[in-house]
């Protein structure tokens, strides 16, 4: 297990993160209904002595535009030991639920920013994840599925290139996804119920 | 227009019919956010000479089974002139999202129930709507959409033998979906927005 | 159809554009539970083909005044393509209901401010819809009615010399109430329920 | 002054009388904001040597049907000294905002139902008060102005047959409208603001 | 009748004028609960061709200092006709309710910050009305009733010396507590219901 | 100390009492905010090698008529081992607030109800307490005052003849009142602050 | 892993489970905050093959007679395939926070009750789990931990003998009690925190 | 008694002493449910004669650096005579609920810190009373217990080298816990219910 008494561990992403955690930055009772509590509650519960402060900036709807612009208040200013980022969901959504947007968020430059990211937060930390954005869409040929795997694959590539952990959440459903519906997950194939919060957990606990 | 002064329009079915309706039959002030208040409000504005009263006895949630269950208070003894059925969407939903359910309402169940609530009721009013389910999906091969077509078709067939009136809701949205995204309308594929509503409302506006 | 894919349209005006719509300026969800949102619908259902992003910048109780006042950040900083305004009914029921008023509206002011804002403003967009006001009342001698007309006929002559295109709500409503009493739209003779705002959306989409 | 000490005074009606009264039956801190707590107040401001109870049961919505269908629980049960009954308006407006009624409550209907009432409760009283039903219009060809005054006779003639006090609200506003405009009084013509409700008590206490 | 059609007469005082006005200045609807409200609707009933308009600057426990702390933004920057002052009630209240207060406000304070504020409002009104606090305590020995009567006196005597209308409230609760026992009016002898404030209304009409 | 471990002791009286007790009957966090409160506070603070469970079946507005209707379910079913009883402000107070009231409670049925209760109450209890009813009045000739002390000296009697415990009220407080005016303690010279309450905890507290 | 795809595992006890489930029986949604929502997330990420219905039929404050009153309801009727039982802190727990209460569940009644309800409900279920009450106090002669175990070790006998899986929470704790501190987990050393119910979680699944 | 009429007396500390006043700093009704409300009305109640002003500024959570950072603004500006601190308890809490904090106060500091404020405020006071934290746990070996002792050992001897009134509440609470188990008090055994409190305050006042 990476982590070590006194480190803290921050995720930072969008409503798969956030969850209702507190405002600006949540911790303990306010970390939120999602997999990063259960994340905290599983370090907690299997290793009490390793002492890991968590941390959740997550805000729901952003895209890897609105990290940017928070990046430095919300997480290097937080000093964290390690960085959690799920982030593009909401930058391949929205092209497809507010095509009227003026600013979308392409994969050039989704690619751009969050490897900016993770190039100068890697100097800061003992680490860093990426997890991937995810569609609960089975259909491979369904144009935002497609869409998300490009971004998807942007994230891999990203994880690769810089040497950070890589989780593959769309991995971690598609699995599950082959033996049950998607409806057993979520309504709208992007927010999971809380079993798909713990599939998303157990990938992340799978990586430290 | 089929509708004559003082006749009693009655709409039924699950949530997309219901809406927020008032309980337990919605009428004027009290008829949903959905489209069963935007064909009250057309029928009003474009035909002011004839005096149309709209209820909405929608409940979310019903599958065909509770239609008959709550029939004879909800329809029956309301005694209106013209009935419209939306049902089906929760009977097929069911069996992707409550796969556990032991009282899974299957294609032959639902044929049956819904022929026999409509050759009875059709002995009472002047002229029956049916309505299909629908699921804003454009992939056909998607395992909830084929289902929800096995439904539809039950509908059209209930129509044709029984000289209801047919709306077909799926193509309705399909032709929609030709040229947007589902997401446009939606976030579940089940619950279109006011744009989906306007679509809904049409389709039966044009079968008046 | 005049709008084409990427136009805004925003709609200012009072209590009868408002309806509720989200501060400062409503859109999509937020654009209120009145005749914007029922164009909003109708251009979405029936035009998919053509992206248009709607926006909702009225606030119950404003005059031709308070438009004066934030003109600049609730219209022109938002450069929309398209702009409908109707205004003028409060600037007429404040001589009735709030006479000892000091600052109130009169017909030269009306004409005067209204007149400055449509010539600046038609430089800056593709179009503008001039809406008049109304007053259900079918009784022309009503000194509430006859004031309103007067300031109806200032909007019309308005939009004759503009060359904004004319919606006239006043004869909307007529027409409807030649039929039915006003009371079957209104409580106030100023505040339509669904069905008069189906007639203002019904007259505004005749003109476009 | 006609009430004695230990006299209880109960006035019925519709939205006018009850204002929010506490429910079955208002008094003291529960009568309600409208004419009934005007009176109440006068009476012990400028008669303290005279204690008299205050009831108000009035109920937003009813007609003279609904009097009579809660006539023993609502008065004969309470056996108060002195009877005020206002009632109308509603059998009224009815016939105008919801047409399509299939109970309207016509003027014969009106009559029968309201003198039966009166000479029942007459044996069993002091005295009965008959308030008018008003309508705040100043054109006397208004369908609806008309309909009331239709109605304002009706309970003018049982009045002056039962002997029962007669208060004409619909003369008391006349009076004042003639010098200022409905609109200052109120929105829908038929819910006075306090203003209104001033007046209606001084009609009332003009007639003790 | 002193008002001219307008005048803006002004009320300012403690939580008797107050009674839930809206904040700062209450005015039509948001004139409070109080005898203010019962002034402003029997100068409306009773005297329609003068158009007058009615505020209410009451804010419940001010004390004379208060008033003169918020005279300017409160009553001489709104520029009123007339001025209605009632206060001194909180100022004898607090010497028996909060001993410990440093900053009581006895006699000479009261009469000195009072005295200055009629002599400069005097200049910028058409006139002044003051209202005496009072005491609904007829034992004119208790030690409050008679701290009250001093203060009474003082109010009284600014009266005589400005030319301002005097109204005696406590004369005029005195005549209605020879009758009824004080418990009819009020709990804490201080706030009186309805019937007290019809007093207090009925005191101030007297007086224009 | 009377009580022994195992010992329930129940308060019952009006709102002096119940002072927001749980309903029927309050306990432990449910006793409410008076002295009840802090009797129980002060018997297990003082006295923890006795274990007693103190009840609330305090009502807000009960008179001695009230207490018979109830006694079987909120004392005798209860088995309580001691009773408190603190009765008859309400009794008084009707008197002055609600003349009109025909049910008053006057004192010879108040004397004869309470005595009943006593007599029946001492055969199943180990002991009863009985406080007067008090009113925070220093003038002795006040009328509540002169009333409230005839009660009083009802419950001194009937505590004489019974053997029950006597709790004199009124003359902690006028003790108290010898040195501080009756605003310190209250507003309505009957609902007594903290202070107040502590005042009557620590006279029931003598007498255990 | 012992489940079977249409099995229903219900849980039953005090407030441990419950943690805010739906009433009567929660389930889905409805499953509350604690360990039997952790369950459900873990059963559905890790074995998707296998549909298991979770229910929770957890009550705060229940003691082994409450489960005995409502089994029938609450779990008989219910026909589970399995039960899990975890009962026995509020039985110790009073005899610690309500000393005076009359009805104590001593051991000898709490093991006839419990041992009853297994046996019983053995022959109607695949199977038991029986989870041992816990208080999170490591001293182990603190007179609450002693108690605590005595009914730990009651659990355990009737597991033995019955054939019940056990589950031994106090166990659990205790292992990671010997790193981290109580306070880590809980205020009171009754209702953990996450941390606390995902070892609870983790114990359970450990057995499955 | 050692207050004087006119005083004021200021307690200070963490959410025992806070227990929900009223913020900044509360009085009188705002002065929160614990044992300052207690203090404050048994200084009225038992001496009359001294009018003692209470003021509360204890906030939930402090730890002696958080009253350090707020002492001048809601302790020097408020200018009490007398001073009342009771700190400690979450300094020990946070050692133990929240290992991970980085700005833990130990012994040192929080002696540092403490003696520091109290030799400032001895010049500006009349007197200054010091409270110790407390623990309400019996076993003195319990590692919290401990390490609470040690800061009240430390409270101790600030008291004595600097002449405060020494006031100590685990004493207090050890002589009640000899004969009760802390479950009677407590759940956390660090927030006491009334009981508890009227202890704290029975201790408070045995120092005056």
């Amino acid at each position: 297990m990476v982590f070590e008494t006194g480190d803290t561990l921050l995720f930072i992403g969008d409503s798969i993160t956030d969850c209702g955690q507190a405002r600006p930055v949540g911790e303990r009772e306010g970390l939120g209904a999602g997999y990063v509590s259960l994340v905290n509650s599983a370090l907690g519960a299997r290793f009490p002595e390793t002492v890991v402060s968590v941390l959740n900036a997550g805000i729901s709807g952003n895209r890897v535009t609105d990290l940017e612009a928070r990046w430095k208040s919300d997480v290097t200013d937080l000093k964290p030991d390690w960085v959690s980022i799920m982030i593009g969901i909401n930058d391949v959504w929205r092209q497809f639920d507010r095509e009227e947007l003026e600013d979308q968020v392409g994969p050039e430059q989704f690619q751009s920013i969050l490897a900016k990211l993770v190039e100068e937060t890697a100097k800061e930390v003992k680490g860093i994840f990426l997890m991937t954005p995810f569609f609960l869409e089975t259909h491979l040929q369904d144009p935002m599925r497609a869409k998300m795997d490009q971004y998807g694959a942007i994230v891999r590539e990203i994880a690769e290139k810089s040497g950070a952990r890589f989780v593959d959440t769309q991995a971690a459903f598609d699995k599950y996804l082959a033996k049950r519906p998607t409806q057993s997950l979520c309504g709208d194939r992007v927010h999971p119920n809380l079993v798909g919060h713990q599939i998303l957990a157990d990938a992340f606990l799978a990586a430290i």
